[in-house]
């Protein structure tokens, strides 16, 4: 026999077992099937992309996060020498293979083109942070129109998933690129200083009201910009409410006209939609990524439990061209699917198709009545019934059962010769003990009446 | 803007597009089903496994083909003054991994464990062989009993996936890797010759009996032994009916009685849970992997298209305790899933939930009515009908016909202005240029009975 050897898996890594496997599916089919609903399509692309595809799309922390490949053969000899050790690397999100599927496809596809793509990313995050360095990430996004009636597709499938998924009490909060730049510039605060602002801006959820005054005195803002900008942060109400105090209260400029444009024509479509009013609020002081996002954003918070944002988006309309050098408009969500998964087994919530794998257990009275008992197993099966049969060798029922019932099948199914030769089955429940002496003829009409 | 930059996928690997995806998500989840039909449970490990964990267990040509991680900052720093560049790697199989996760769970899981995976693999083929470096393997095992029962189940499993995926005249050929022995033994072949001859055996499908006599000739076996090999190799009929020819005309030994023995069992078993029998072959020329396989072994080959084996398994009673130190019985087959695509899309089966994506494209009449399309859109939603609302600007219908016409959707949604007042909406079916003016609480019935 060998002799044992190491066994550990990847730091950052997970297996997942079947118990965990059965929700992940769930969940996943939910979002599949909510995503189609909407007329979203499957996209699949492979884990590993040349590395001049993923470099310097993301910045130069991220980059630094990007797995790489070691070169193979003869190209590993030659890279030793020059110092280029790697030619392909594995995908650190799913929208810069968006990107490059585009720029591939272009004649092939039809614009606007909804995709969704739910698939592993790989990120070399320190692993002591008990972070994951393969994560499953699960997008949705429309490319190839400037229309906001995208956007707000985009955030009524986000509603309705997470309905569907029965997380309680979200808010999915929204907000537009351009109407921060309003808001700063409103409060006589220069376009070069907007970026500076917006990061205090951001922690108001964090920081609350007297934290952002305190940062942005630190970061050497003038007091009346302040007071100016505060004053605007702090109109709340519904957001039509809101939209128009800021229609009378800030200098309007055509970014602002946009802004307010967009926002109006988001939330008559998402109360069109019936999406409900609770379910949304348009945050003046939410920022995303400035860099990247140009229009509308939005990201989902939950209060219980404290993760964080589920879900986030917005649209970037500068990031999908990039391959094909053409201006290519884009808007779409990442929908947070571990840290839904987290909330999920957080709040045991229970997602309908979770059944157990198999319901029926038919042991195997001795090793020959195993052809009948073999021959009930496909029977069942045949109808659809989940069905197991005892693979070990027929010794005692007891370890039978033990075996059912640490695998979580409670209905088990027996017949021995006496059985047999009367052409009747037993049928016994192993939670409650019960049993009961069925016509075999009558067994599959029996099980499907449970 | 930025200028054209390279979009290349890296070699060997392939995208998904909608209409392929619709394809594979379809096989694929016929294939799951059927796998919890008979009580296997999904795993799912991760892409990257230690370096440590994969080498040395396939042999060094497939060592060669493990795609290797680069390590990271100082890591690699010291790695490039020590030579290890390298610390994780790509998994290049599903079973290693089963092994790593049975060692690291012996506590968690219920045996005998039967798991099914359905995950992708990496090979660093060569790429101009037209393999891919990146394909779905999807395996189903059952670990933990030696019990032939678990061969069998294998073995009905394969067929009702095949059976299920509508593919026409395959057969599944079964051996044992123990009568192999018997019949080597059998004909006077000294047991160090015996790999030697297996060679050759196993390739009578590719070379027919002629090939197979002068093989054996060249490899220098003698003319009484290939007479006697030859004889046994062509005893052909239905199983039962070898298995007692054998009984009478082979050396008996330990190994030959255990080999016809389960074998026995096996047909006796398929028999009874009514696997056809012109789906089933016991073929004495079948080899697999001879030092890998201890027991019964089988292939499913199909006449056309002229794909070699698309599914392929057997007993492997040495490998999943490899990490464990200890002998854990195993058996399993791989479902070649991406050939069976590949016989799928050449024989144009359609399988059964491949539906279109979307059912019902909304068009927006102008976007002065926008909202309400977009609550028409969300009605039929909410009653589960696929609906799609056409999200770039309102500007021509027949822009919008195109769109849907394209996107495969046939039935599209019309309310102007006048169809609103009216309380009505039309339906029009842009295969047949017919339309129907209906009153719009009646669209959600009309569409339902279509």
């Amino acid at each position: 026999m060998a002799t044992k050897i190491s066994a550990r898996s990847a730091a950052g890594t997970r297996d997942f077992l079947p118990e965990e496997m059965a929700l992940r599916r769930s969940v996943r089919r939910v979002i599949e099937d909510t995503f189609e609903l909407y007329g979203f399509q499957p996209l699949e692309t492979p884990a590993m992309e040349r590395l001049d595809v993923l470099t310097g799309k993301y910045g130069d922390d991220a980059d630094r996060l990007i797995f790489k490949i070691l070169k193979r053969g003869d190209e590993l000899k030659a890279g030793l020498e020059s110092g280029e050790l790697s030619d392909l690397a594995l995908r650190y999100d799913l929208t810069v293979p968006l990107a490059r599927v585009i720029a591939n496809n272009r004649d092939k596809l039809v614009f606007p083109f909804k995709r969704y793509q739910i698939q592993p990313v790989w990120r070399a995050e320190r692993s002591q942070k008990g972070r994951y360095r393969e994560f499953i990430q699960c997008d949705a996004d429309v490319v190839g129109t400037t229309s906001v009636s995208a956007d707000t597709e985009i955030i009524a499938l986000t509603d309705d998933i997470l309905t569907r998924l029965k997380i309680p009490s979200y808010q999915i909060q929204i907000n537009h690129r351009l109407l921060l730049q309003a808001l700063v510039d409103s409060s006589e605060i220069p376009p070069e200083r907007f970026l500076d602002a917006c990061i205090a801006i951001d922690k108001l959820d964090k920081i609350g009201w007297d934290g952002i005054r305190e940062e942005l005195i630190q970061r050497s803002f003038p007091l009346s910009s302040i007071r100016k900008l505060m004053d605007l942060l702090a109109i709340t109400g519904e957001p039509m409410y809101i939209i128009r105090e800021l229609q009378t209260r800030m200098k309007m400029s055509p970014e602002a006209e946009k802004a307010l444009n967009d926002l109006q024509a988001m939330f008559t479509s998402l109360r069109a939609m019936a999406v409900p009013e609770n379910h949304l609020r348009l945050s003046l002081s939410l920022a995303r990524g400035l860099d990247y996002y140009t229009g509308p954003i939005f990201e989902t918070i939950i209060e219980v439990p404290r993760l964080g944002s589920i879900t986030g988006g917005g649209r970037y309309d500068r990031l999908i061209g990039i391959f094909s050098g053409e201006a290519i408009p884009a808007t779409g969500t990442t929908i947070g699917i571990e840290r839904i998964f987290d909330v999920i087994k957080a709040l045991n919530i229970s997602i309908d198709d979770q059944e157990p794998i198999s319901s029926v257990m038919v042991v195997v009275f001795s090793e020959e009545v195993r052809p009948e008992a073999t021959s009930i197993t496909a029977e069942l099966r045949r109808v659809g019934i989940r069905t197991e049969i005892y693979l070990d060798e027929a010794k005692k029922l007891g370890k039978q059962f033990s075996y059912s019932d640490r695998r979580g099948i409670h209905f088990v199914i027996i017949a021995g010769p006496d059985e047999i030769s009367r052409g009747e089955v037993i049928v016994k429940n192993l939670k409650t003990g019960d049993q009961l002496v069925i016509k075999r003829d009558q067994l599959v009409r029996y099980l499907l009446n449970l």
